[in-house]
């Protein structure tokens, strides 16, 4: 899985954000992202556009450990349900394929929050179209 | 609209990244972030994460633009088509309201990036259910 | 659960379909539709419009069990994706709430088809926002 | 226009619904549906999967008519958002082609249902992702 972390290292806007890869085994991937003001919508919880890119990251890493080398991964289209307000210290998206490919992979990511007392709260969950791509 | 300004203001997210609030009309809103590396995926376009966010927020603040003063506005869901890599100079969304309503407001903007030529390319377009909140 | 057989019974677009109300329990519901040429797309699959019908019945019906009793069931958004052609002899939506709530419900339906064999086949899944609203 | 027309005409679906293609030019599709009980939910409005099934074939069809001769259009992901009721005497599903592309296309489509004053109202929407086969 060198090639996941290697092209998760390779986005500046996942920097810049802090997320981290908390895991990544073939057709499955683990993106998380501490609490800071600066993920932070304006009532304070976690932005839906920080748990988006947290759960695009899922699920596109997921589809690009199943696909040949050499290939990128691009997204086509998501949708998200964003359940509960995703309030608490960790925000952590799991994402896994439900459908490879030889064009096309489906995803889903389910984005739970950790609170305090260690409980993970399912907040959002994303379906999600991948493509594989040759450079 | 300065209630909408003053909550766009509100989003630690929103200044993180560097988006502007470029117009704010009742039922309209306008979103936009220049250019930079901090902003993009793994091989150097606007992330998903990025055009999502200014997506999210040109909606919500549309809709948060037709709602009764004191009510706050929050994603309930929404979808994005990425039609295009999204290469350019500036990536500015174009958020509307399609049919306001007591508890939810369906929305849908759509997301361009503006070129060196000055041709703004859609890039990607977003439906999206907005609801209304007491505080 | 009589209520939601009564409700599934009252709609004449699934009495026109065929459409089979095979489980009902308390956010959890399965509807079954036989294969028949009056199904079918253009290319002899069960057509995508069909399998959402099933889909939106799975998951408006598993809200609803979790509703006051008044209150009937609309759909609010739905988004699918069809991961497989869909062939085979019977389609069959399963509905689960994801999340219920005092106004909007979060669900999630897969959409198998069985074949000759007997094996399921995942072929399509749904997230869905349901709403409940009093008569 | 005639392949959209025989396509259209091959779906054993569209004929037992009724629904008829009004109009199809390159990227542009509309399919109608007038009004019957056997197309309502169980509150007596057109139902959900009659919308989506028009809309399906609106965006699938206006994709269709900008594809190679021989290719099959296959439904990939759609999502709709249902913004009101849909009450009235005929519903109407106007499909357009966002982005054509080699292996996707992206598409839109509006539904209206016309009143008896002659008023088309506005009740759903649909962005879908459409893909090309050879057959």
């Amino acid at each position: 899985m060198q090639r996941v972390a290697a092209r998760f290292a390779a986005q500046g806007f996942a920097t810049h954000l802090g997320l981290r890869l908390a895991q990544a085994e073939p057709g499955h991937c683990v993106i998380e992202a501490p609490f800071g003001e600066h993920l932070t919508q304006h009532t304070g919880y976690f932005h839906a556009g920080l748990l988006t890119t947290l759960a695009d990251n899922a699920c596109g890493f997921a589809a690009l450990s199943l696909m040949p080398e050499g290939q990128e991964v691009l997204s086509v289209e998501f949708k998200l349900s964003f359940m509960r307000p995703a309030t608490g210290m960790l925000a952590r998206a799991t994402g896994r394929v439900l459908k490879p490919g030889k064009t096309l992979t489906f995803c889903q990511a389910d984005v739970h929050v950790v609170q305090e007392s260690g409980e993970a709260v399912l907040c959002a969950t994303m379906l999600a179209t991948m493509m594989g791509v040759a450079p």
